[in-house]
């Protein structure tokens, strides 16, 4: 293993343990558990397995690793807050689409080249990102694994 | 910039945006909020922080980056759970010891050779860290930087 491949196969795992972090904690919630909010007047559980939905899909493009699976979330997990639109979706196929998302991502970030990681990601520019190098994809890969994180935080609470 | 010190630049970046998503989190509550629960029955943000403040001094012997600064703090926020016993610290002082721990470990992993960064760390045997490479500091600080946003999560639900 190359110090390349050591750096980032560190940063997967740590993607791959904020994932399963997040199905330890839901998987031990009913269905209709995960209509509860977090906390009193928040989002419920439901709401936010839609939202992290939505952003891992919105990885594929983002770090060019292939297409999106499910854009028809967007509207109610992202571009609204929870309960501003009826639910489009039944707990179930949530789960399923979450864990859909989520497993097809880790197989495309284990068949990414490792130089390919410090490669500027779809959001940047190539003049910002001249300037900036750090903006890459690996960069990219860690704040998501800190919002799953941060989520998982709040859910966490429910048990 | 070499590919390694973008590497280890990247994960420090991670590290400091979670720092900074609690500072900016806790210093919008007063020190009478900090006494709030983040949902009802749960940790209060006081303790939470102080939590947080143990968990990373810690890392200056497990990280090898130096002296711990704080293990006084140890027995109240990570031996006991909240409320279990009084508390020892007022949260002006809790406050400024964390800022003060998070501040020298940055400081710390900014000097720490990049090399280094894939070395093992203090909580590793020498034979388990042959077997599995990717124990090293790095995922030390991955793993860290996850918890702290964890919290933060949490943190969020009293704005």
């Amino acid at each position: 293993m190359t110090d390349e491949e050591k750096f980032v196969g560190t940063t997967i795992a740590a993607w791959k343990q904020a994932v399963a972090r997040l199905d330890q904690l839901t998987s031990k919630l009913s269905d209709t558990q995960l209509q509860a909010e977090v906390s009193p007047g928040r989002n419920r559980v439901y709401y936010l397995i839609g939202h992290l939905t939505v952003v891992h899909d919105r990885l594929f493009p983002m770090l060019a690793v292939g297409e999106r699976l499910h854009p028809e979330l967007d509207e109610q997990f992202v571009n609204k807050p929870d309960r501003k639109s009826g639910d489009t979706m039944s707990a179930s196929d949530l789960r399923k689409a979450f864990n859909e998302v989520n497993s097809k991502l880790t197989a495309a970030f284990e068949a990414l080249p490792t130089g390919d990681w410090l490669k500027k990601h779809a959001a940047v520019s190539d003049e910002d990102f001249l300037k900036e190098p750090l903006r890459n994809r690996l960069a990219v890969l860690q704040s998501r694994t800190g919002h799953a994180m941060f989520h998982a935080g709040q859910i966490r609470l429910m048990q």
